[in-house]
């Protein structure tokens, strides 16, 4: 029995992926979606102000708007989990976690970021109740408010100048020995009357039922606690690559995947689009995944039909 | 008197000017957005169905949500044109035309395209008496009457299908080796039966005095004439640079300005974003031109604040 081979395979379900099959139905390539979530991380965000187009919307509805809007282009979309992808003759070969195989000319990986977790309690019951992963995309929200970041790196450093401009007061808080800033951001945080640094030697968990409403930590031996609204998350994050390595995809130093202008990797017939890869200057917004995953369509479709 | 002086200036209004205020907004920058018209060329599209986030949306409706958005974030938006902007000291000042300046520290420039002539007689004689650079704005005007489009990519069919809601016969010209359209636009065009297409070697005249009545062109070496009662001129459009050429600002052989992937020029704290620069692998789409303005506002932000 002949098995299909679709033109396109894109691996991911969010901005970046459906941003790709948007464009890969207008240049009528026959492809297919699979993620192991339709809007990926997107989804988790409360409201969004930066997406062009919308004032104000939710993760989930912007969402729900790129897979309809997808949907009714042609898209078929599959929701589970990729195991793991392997060249097979000229011929892409993913394997789902259900046992099915989807052959394909090529792919985009749009596989995303996983932010890393405290991995303490109220951290997964709190997300969207004042937890964040992405103080760019929620400060607003934290107008005159309390709030504290997690973290001793510049992104934690950057999150609380960001943050500073919104919120009351922002705690900076790192455990003893984390704490690794460039000087540049060292003096930005020390000038900055709103921000304080907090070093402790423990985090121990995030406080608050409907709401978060302060955190606990250890300060030497002393159990001490910190009223706050908000609290931002930034020990980094790291990207889903497991399936790229497997195809000799080659990535930077922090796991994102080296693209060029077209989207390509460094293998051939394999795109990548999206919070995973280098482009957009790392500048890793919806607006940014979604015009990295129509550029790589296009390149898809530029090298599968017209051959360059 | 001590002149403001604006952390950025945008010029153009269109989807990169307005996706970097948004951003701008985002981070605090105090910017100024000037542009001839709110939405540029977009505002000629009638039907997208290629922004991810609406499954169908006139141009000028996407353009006015981009605005009030951008407003509501805080921009200040000035419809104008721009005379001239040149270097003073460590500042920009740009001059609009109806005898105002303004300072800032940073430019970015989002000067969007203006279409291609033909360049032949009759093409300037006759705008408005039945030559249009935009099927978008015109079309209803030749209900029932005979049109040509000239050209043979996307834009040109785009035309083609939507006068043929209009006129009784489109006709849509293009010379050989000029036909270049996506599968999409193909079958549109083929199963539309009011559009016939015509290879040609050359166009040579737009007929009429005062109103066309016709366009002259050459098959092989046999001259022709068709009887019409439009011309509709879609053959692609070119940068509009003045501006960036006076400042310094690189370009590549077709006058788009060059950017690295921070949307950066060769000059220090000039930035440009959307369909007159090089970026996104000049895939000059709607979706790429807000994710480079956003880009090009990160990198202000950096440049300006961060000092990197």
């Amino acid at each position: 029995m002949d098995e299909k081979i679709y033109d396109l395979i894109i691996i991911g379900a969010g901005p970046a992926g459906l941003g790709a099959s948007i464009y890969a139905s207008r240049y009528k390539l026959d492809h297919l979606v699979i993620g192991s979530e339709v809007g990926g991380q997107v989804t988790e965000a409360w409201e969004i102000e930066n997406y062009a187009g919308f004032e104000k919307i939710s993760g989930r509805e912007l969402m729900d708007r790129f897979r309809k809007q997808s949907e009714s282009l042609g898209a078929e979309i599959k929701t589970g989990l990729v195991g793991k992808v392997e060249k097979t003759g000229d011929f892409f070969k993913v394997h789902t976690e259900d046992g099915k195989t989807f052959l394909s000319k090529s792919l985009i990986l749009a596989l995303g970021m996983k932010p890393r977790k405290l991995e303490i309690p109220g951290e997964d019951e709190l997300v969207g109740k004042g937890v964040s992963f992405c103080a760019t995309c929620d400060a607003m929200f934290f107008r005159g408010k309390d709030v504290v970041v997690i973290g001793g790196g510049d992104a934690a450093a950057t999150a609380a100048i960001h943050l500073s401009e919104f919120a009351n007061k922002v705690y900076m808080m790192f455990v003893s020995g984390g704490l690794i800033l460039e000087p540049f951001c060292m003096e930005k945080i020390k000038e900055n009357y709103k921000i304080e640094m907090i070093e402790c030697s423990k985090i121990t968990g995030i406080l608050g039922q409907e709401k978060v409403n302060g955190i606990s930590y250890d300060k030497n031996e002393e159990k001490k606690e910190l009223s706050v609204q908000g609290v931002f998350i930034e020990i980094g994050s790291s990207p889903g690559v497991a399936i790229a390595y497997a195809l000799g995809v080659i990535t930077d130093d922090h796991d994102y995947i080296i693209v060029d202008q077209t989207q390509a990797t460094n293998v051939e017939n394999v795109y990548a689009a999206g919070d995973v890869t280098t482009g957009s200057n790392k500048f890793r917004q919806i607006i940014t995944a979604v015009a990295e995953g129509a550029v790589a369509s296009g390149s898809v479709y530029r090298k599968l039909k017209l051959n360059k």
